[in-house]
């Protein structure tokens, strides 16, 4: 794992769009905390994002039963497609994260991002901000964690 | 197939956003249905669309010479990306949807979406609105329905 | 490669909306390119872009050893997620493109975006405009071509 980066790093990382932010994350960053970072910064009520990169994703399959993800950890990975919502759980930012990466014969795997580092190149995420605070809660007919839009 | 919700229950399912809506459908929502139902009852123009889930979904790989889509049904997948489109022919909602769905080896498929319910999860969209009624049309050249933006 | 589509023609490819574009492309359409004119048509400083259709895209892995992208091309897939940025480099626009593509079994490819030829059907991007002008340069550590938010 690379050094985080430190609080004065961190503004270069994304600029202010008309509908949200545009991040973008370099060799070694950890995106999920980036984002992570970026909610509790600016404050984000709520925000859809999509995006597209180079990485080292771990996957989970959700397993309804047992209430947990499987993991399974990859490496060098275009990634082909990001997609995710911000929200909010316990006080702290909660996101949902899914993705598609691509291995040098383009053959893919894909599903919900548990973790995600950058490669040798970067990853762009495309955040739109909504603006209700928007929290996950569990259904209790499955055990999933849900946003909740009421 | 579940019971589809009543106009009643339906307005819990979205939120307005600055750019349009968030949708979070749960266990056994069929999404295209709720999705029509979301453009008729707010009288959308016209909309595209992103989103990630887990559920059941159709795809459909269209063949130019019959001009139908062969169907295939599977079963519990994490859906790692959704996109679309909301238009209008013949005066109803005309929904262009396609995904990539990943299941527990993180193995995908994907393509054009003819159906999907959600499975023990639920599925998040996010619909940015646009102000012009855009319909759907056939292209003479190869049969496909395509949307017009002339 | 069929003929390029002329000034003429070009406008009715696209409208505008409250967030930026939304352009569909039909039958032999080259689609980098048609984005590469939209942003010098529309001026447009900087945008994020999703997408879906069917075509036949040439994808490439990026190599930080060799700093190339090993091609390979596929045809008549449906594309299932299209995702990508505009930015400008040395004066021109500058496209990052990634997307997924099924074939008629529902397999799909994945990965960067060296060229999309629009197939039996057409291709819908989502264009959403950013006000400030951003462009790619070199990362020094990898030799990948990285958008600045800086």
């Amino acid at each position: 794992m690379p050094a985080q980066p430190t609080a004065q790093s961190a503004p270069t990382k994304y600029t202010r769009t008309p509908t949200g932010f545009l991040m973008v994350l370099r060799q070694g960053d950890n995106v999920l905390q980036e984002l992570e970072q970026l909610a509790v910064r600016e404050n984000i009520p709520s925000a859809s994002l999509t995006g597209l990169g180079f990485g080292h994703p771990t996957f989970g399959f959700w397993n309804a039963q047992t209430k947990t993800y499987a993991p399974k950890a990859f490496r060098d990975l275009e990634l082909a497609s990001l997609t995710g919502s911000i929200a909010w759980k316990d006080g702290k930012p909660a996101l949902h994260l899914h993705g598609v990466g691509a291995d040098k014969e383009f053959k893919p795997v894909g599903g919900h991002l548990l973790a995600l580092e950058v490669g040798t190149g970067s990853v762009e995420l495309t955040i739109v901000v909504h603006d209700q605070k928007l929290s996950r809660a569990e259904d209790p007919r499955n055990g999933a964690t849900v946003l909740g839009v009421e």
